[in-house]
């Protein structure tokens, strides 16, 4: 079972619309390996995702230049010693063809050709320090890495970066295949995950399996994979907890495509193997929840609007099971959701997993829409109409912050329409999130990530067969 | 089987002799995550081995500053959103108490303790430039990111990075307590590479079951895993190769526990099951090779003379098959070795799989001894005289790398007296490399990594067993 590899052509074709984009030249990226501990131990590089949109392959220190209508790669020059230690590189004739591109020429030609491109060249930071210092020195002018945020209006970085988002945003017909093919892949994972809990005595057990099961699709993680019975703690990295029969296990796990593209699930499952009824009980709530969202990933639809629409769906089955009291409508209204749901229902989903948020949040908010104040809803990644071709994450939860509970400034406007004491009932409840990777279509959703069992008749048979 | 937590006294001793080394104040942060794609996926926090030997634990954006004869650590205050998405920080007289410190003080403090230090605060560069950045804010002088070659004799910093070196080039009891463990764990790691082999249609297989199978014990991988059937690519990174009946599979996969120490292991074996007769020749050839350099891993001993032995042994062996003619001085004398042993037999291993190798040659080559010049031999990575506590891998291999075969540099002075005729009867072998973590003790050497099979037996063994 190969993963897809995207058509010579399809990164043609996506270099041709920037080109038809841009006014003037722009230079992007792949960037450099990054030490990990010492220079010659690097993490895994990973080349910018511009870059890989428009080249499908991670050469370190490389960089296009987009300029008099067409794009040239600039490459180091293979070394000497290079046969021996990465072993023979592509020719930069081989390189030309293999890419189709007008011409692959040595990096040490690119100032010149910079100053011969016809205009300022507009460029986007990469989030390594020396890439940026490098384009700097290029570009004879200030590149700060990793800044996306601070790319000022009218100039010709603001111009390409808006170039980039009109094209990553809405995926074309490569970019669904990787999707789909990291979201299957990743299922899988949640399925080994699932089989090698019972048994297991420590959450890296758990993480162990389903990392194993990405690289044997061929995927690296596309984040660092959240693997805990503390679910609660929304970004838990640690892999080190006990894990004991009454926990709820949440796994967020993801990989990517050697493309570059990601997928981003979550499953919550019981380390016993079954869910107990308080359990089952805030499952089907979030369930319900996930779901009323995903029917909602429709043409033209808002995303801050299925925001709502998740936690209202939650606020009402809480309250159908006595946590909450009254009236659903004022329920929400007074901010019940955030209390157990503090965080955004999703987010772009691309060759990043929050995608294209090294530009910030100009390619997830449209123009004049800015994030919510009110706390939860200010964690909203993303507020754009939705449009065939895009990808999102749907992800409620519901867990059981102490800081939150014990939050008057949060909780005080529900009052005592919050019932503490069923509440309590529900103390094996700690972390419950159930995360989809969805394309929005001309027609109705497509959940990319419906392999991974979801309900609880599924993840209970997925525990229990081997 | 739960990996061993070092003791927070040894924590507290190796401080203690960092203080009693010193004649000045130093500083030795921790580093600074580093974005992956984009700022909030980063790759995951590795701290400066320097930080991690101190202190054990890895807390990003941190520092320890020794001054006025005591340890003090800065440390980020945690952030009102943390509990939510981080989790319940420890307090710092937590972590005042958990690490025996003399003092955990916020960051901001930091500045005015440095001025009150006591004389110029010595440092050693951290590989990221955003913490090196900040250490020149704090320090007010310039501080490059990961120019250990760059430190200045008879400097503050160059008597930092030698007293770093005279405490981390010989292993505490806990030290040699994580390396065994490191590898005892990798070796399984082997183990299971070997068992995934039958059914595995492609490297990135084999290598998941590696990659798993570290992450069950809770290692993450010390550096990029090598698992590939062209082995005579030194570091070959990709995993992308089909994997075929009559190939020789590669693996150079070690893993690093939670402390950070790691372990760092090769061994090949056949694709089929079965090592061919000329595969086996070969092996026999690199492996006499490998026991007889690890025989002299001895307190005195020469490291650049165990080099020695492994080529000598090695053009022994292969004279004795054919692929060499005349007399082994000779052939050794006229550079035979490197032709198919291009690289040093080894190097320092510790938190760092290349031990110490930020600060360049220093801790690697005794004063007065260089890199020698010639091929094969300038790739030697430590010429130290051991001594009982240093630990050092053993990794002599066996290459057919078609760019040396073709250099007339490397072959023409053994000429006619390499058999290419024999040689082409080998063609089945493209690289071998067998490699063991050696501690030296006061008698015989203890090989960390003696779990992974290593003879043919042994070998064929494993791969037949489930």
């Amino acid at each position: 079972m190969l993963l897809p590899r995207s058509p010579v052509t399809a990164f043609a074709a996506r270099r041709s619309a920037l080109l038809a984009r841009l006014d003037g030249p722009a230079l992007l990226a792949a960037g450099q390996p990054q030490a990990r501990n010492f220079r010659n131990n690097s993490h895994p590089f990973r080349a910018s995702s511009h870059f890989l949109y428009l080249l499908g392959a991670a050469i370190p220190g490389a960089a296009l230049l987009f300029a008099h209508g067409e794009a040239q790669l600039f490459a180091p020059a293979p070394e000497p010693d290079d046969a021996l230690w990465h072993g023979v590189q592509p020719s930069f004739s081989e390189l030309q063809a293999t890419h189709a591109l007008a011409a692959v020429r040595p990096l040490e030609e690119l100032q010149d050709a910079v100053r011969d491109a016809g205009g300022t060249v507009a460029t986007l930071p990469t989030e390594d320090a020396a890439s940026s210092a490098w384009l700097s020195s290029v570009l004879a002018r200030r590149v700060l890495p990793g800044t996306g945020h601070a790319i000022a209006e009218g100039t010709p970085d603001h111009a390409l970066a808006l170039a980039m988002i009109a094209l990553r945003v809405r995926h074309d017909a490569a970019a669904v295949t990787q999707l789909r093919a990291a979201a299957e892949a990743s299922a899988q994972a949640h399925i080994a995950g699932m089989r090698a809990t019972r048994g297991a005595k420590h959450e890296f057990e758990i993480a162990a399996a389903m990392i194993g099961e990405l690289r044997r699709h061929h995927l690296d993680d596309a984040y660092s994979p959240i693997v805990t019975v503390h679910g609660e703690v929304l970004h838990n990295r640690g892999h080190d907890n006990a894990v004991a029969a009454g926990d709820l296990l949440l796994a967020d796990v993801g990989g990517e495509t050697p493309e570059g593209w990601a997928a981003d699930i979550t499953r919550v499952w019981p380390v016993s193997g079954t869910f107990s009824p308080t359990q089952r009980a805030i499952y089907e709530a979030v369930l319900a929840a996930q779901e009323a969202a995903i029917a909602r990933v429709t043409k033209g639809t808002r995303y801050r609007d299925i925001h709502a629409t998740a936690g209202r769906t939650l606020v009402s089955a809480l309250r159908d099971l006595g946590i909450f009291k009254g009236d659903v409508d004022g329920l929400v209204e007074r901010g019940a959701a955030a209390i157990f749901f503090p965080h955004g229902v999703g987010h772009l989903l691309g060759l990043d997993v929050h995608d294209l948020e090294d530009l910030g949040d100009r390619a997830a908010y449209a123009p004049g829409r800015v994030r919510p104040a009110r706390f939860g809803d200010r964690y909203l990644r993303l507020d754009l109409d939705l449009e065939p071709g895009m990808a999102v994450t749907i992800e409620p939860g519901f867990y059981q912050v102490p800081a939150i509970l014990a939050d008057a400034s949060i909780t005080g406007a529900v009052g005592a329409d919050l019932d503490r004491d069923v509440l309590a009932r529900y103390a094996d409840v700690r972390g419950i999130r159930i995360e989809d990777d969805v394309l929005c279509t001309d027609g109705a959703p497509e959940v990319l990530t419906r392999a991974a069992p979801k309900s609880i008749a599924a993840i209970e048979a997925a525990m229990a067969s081997q």
